[in-house]
């Protein structure tokens, strides 16, 4: 089941980030850096999370001609217990409020939901949002840094940033043009040091499904982005896609946690994890190249790893999801 | 802003329910019980509580004429850490998924989401899930109950239970007519022990938005029904619509946790809490009385904290969000 939609355009977007994504390949393209340490001048991880959720929030309202009061509708989510960030967040803002939680692809339900919201006419306008920070991450799902817990080679680094993106009815000159919501994908995998492989199926069920529905092929795009592979993963996804489906997507597949940081360079292991690595990555950079026209359409797939620290602990295997949202150039 | 809605329908709902809640006053209601103790064959309280939700899909689709794969969408939050309870339900079915939270109003968040998809025909059906569990919830937000930590007579007690409803285009007699988001309100209240406080404001800023919206006077509806306030919450909502919006409510105003126990005999505090709390008493209690014809018009209020205990201990207060929807007799 893929969605289409009519009327739905990209107003604008902000993007916020860490130290890490700012020594990466991407810094120019961010709209701001906070690159003396982790906490900006909280007290803790979490509260500097919440900051950078606030600060993507103003900063985006800053860009573009709207007050907040001109906001109908804010979707928010995270990876922090009860999506706090986002929870802590709204509360400064006198705007209705959702809460969403698709992990590492909440962002893309975020789009989806708020398009559906707008292109219905149910509201003129909507900001999504969302947020991680890789030590309170750590502290959350794994260890505390300060642990110094070893990790493997296929281990993810949670992307430190925020991202927020105003959608609305007003024609500009990017659209979402359809989108495909995933479904629950579990294989049974059970390391959580290697979420490229726990999430890949679920990716190439999405994409799988996205091109059936809407009678395309891989090369209709662009580019078909999912969102935090990493280098291991983002060749399983590619193998998957041609031993399961028959479909070969390496010539215009790309994954943002390979695209935020220098793998070869930077200590991130596998590449960036967390919902706002692929957020950061395509409000910022992707939005460029397209407002540039060297991309025209592209197929984002931010995948989310759907499992808990307690579920884990009970040895459980980990379900995954991805949700594809398809972006489009509008010509004029 | 208040949504309306033109061609969404309850098709069917199923209610399942533990032990507390068969012993009180609305047990004939419940499809089903489970009252020998709260593990329902299961090895640990969260996987009790994932089963309690799956078991409400697979009943509600057994009441209903469809199948699994007749299912569009599915929508489901709940109040485990990365709402693992319903990524865990997920998995078992083959429909696409999104996860939300808001806390204790997650199944009016579900309802609205669902509605929008519906009445913008993105979907022709959805299914609404949510769950909590009482030991599970003590263990996560509080201590294991086996700790047997004394509480104040302000605690409310959360319902274990799972409610799941079942949305479509399709006519019948009971419609979701119209629908108002909640805003994130935060008043700076810092006791955990008194939910019904932390969320009155937040229930009451909902209703009168919705009223006024609306353009309709209390009166109009039949019944106004808050999700989890509890005895004194439910004082505190009466009080406060009358101070600051000059509203009486009291004469058909009532909330779902005070009528799920009998709170003067069963041990369970203030009353009833968790996103069950509200489900079960709605898609039971309510929509009896409704296919009755004894209620015609019900605006329903769910009520949530928006908090995370890692918040709490950091001395943060607790931000609540409330969101209304209008259920409707479909007259002939």
């Amino acid at each position: 089941m893929t969605i289409t939609y009519k009327n739905v355009y990209i107003n604008n977007a902000s993007t916020i980030a860490g130290i890490y994504e700012a020594n990466g390949p991407l810094k120019e393209y961010f709209d701001k850096t906070y690159t003396k340490d982790l906490y900006f001048g909280e007290t803790s991880w979490e509260h500097a999370e919440i900051k950078l959720l606030k600060d993507s929030i103003d900063l985006l309202l800053k860009k573009t001609k709207f007050k907040e009061t001109d906001i109908n509708l804010l979707i928010s989510g995270d990876l922090q217990n009860q999506i706090a960030s986002s929870d802590y967040m709204a509360r400064e803002y006198n705007i209705p409020f959702l809460g969403i939680y698709n992990a590492c692809a909440t962002s893309s339900e975020g789009l989806i939901i708020a398009s559906t919201f707008i292109d219905s006419k149910k509201v003129n306008n909507c900001i999504v949002s969302t947020v991680s920070h890789n030590t309170s991450a750590e502290k959350q799902y794994r260890n505390p840094v300060e642990y110094g817990t070893p990790k493997p080679e296929t281990a993810t680094f949670t992307v430190t940033g925020a991202a927020s993106i105003l959608l609305t009815n007003e024609k500009t000159n990017i659209r979402i043009e359809s989108a495909t919501i995933g479904k629950t994908i579990d294989k049974g995998t059970k390391d959580v040091n290697h979420m490229g492989a726990v999430m890949a199926p679920a990716a190439a069920d999405t994409i799988y499904r996205h091109l059936t529905d809407m009678n395309r092929n891989p090369d209709y795009y662009d580019l078909i982005l999912t969102g935090d592979l990493g280098k291991y993963g983002k060749n399983i996804l590619i193998n998957y896609m041609k031993e399961v489906y028959n479909l070969d997507i390496s010539s215009n597949y790309d994954d943002c946690g390979t695209i935020i940081y220098d793998t070869d360079k930077q200590p991130v292991l596998a590449g960036g994890s967390g919902p706002a690595c692929s957020a950061l990555v395509n409000y910022s950079y992707i939005l460029t190249k397209m407002h540039e026209k060297k991309l025209k359409k592209v197929l984002i797939v931010p995948t989310g790893a759907l499992f808990s620290p307690t579920m884990y602990f009970q040895k459980e295997s980990l379900p995954a999801i991805a949700h594809a949202v398809s972006l489009e150039v509008v010509e004029k």
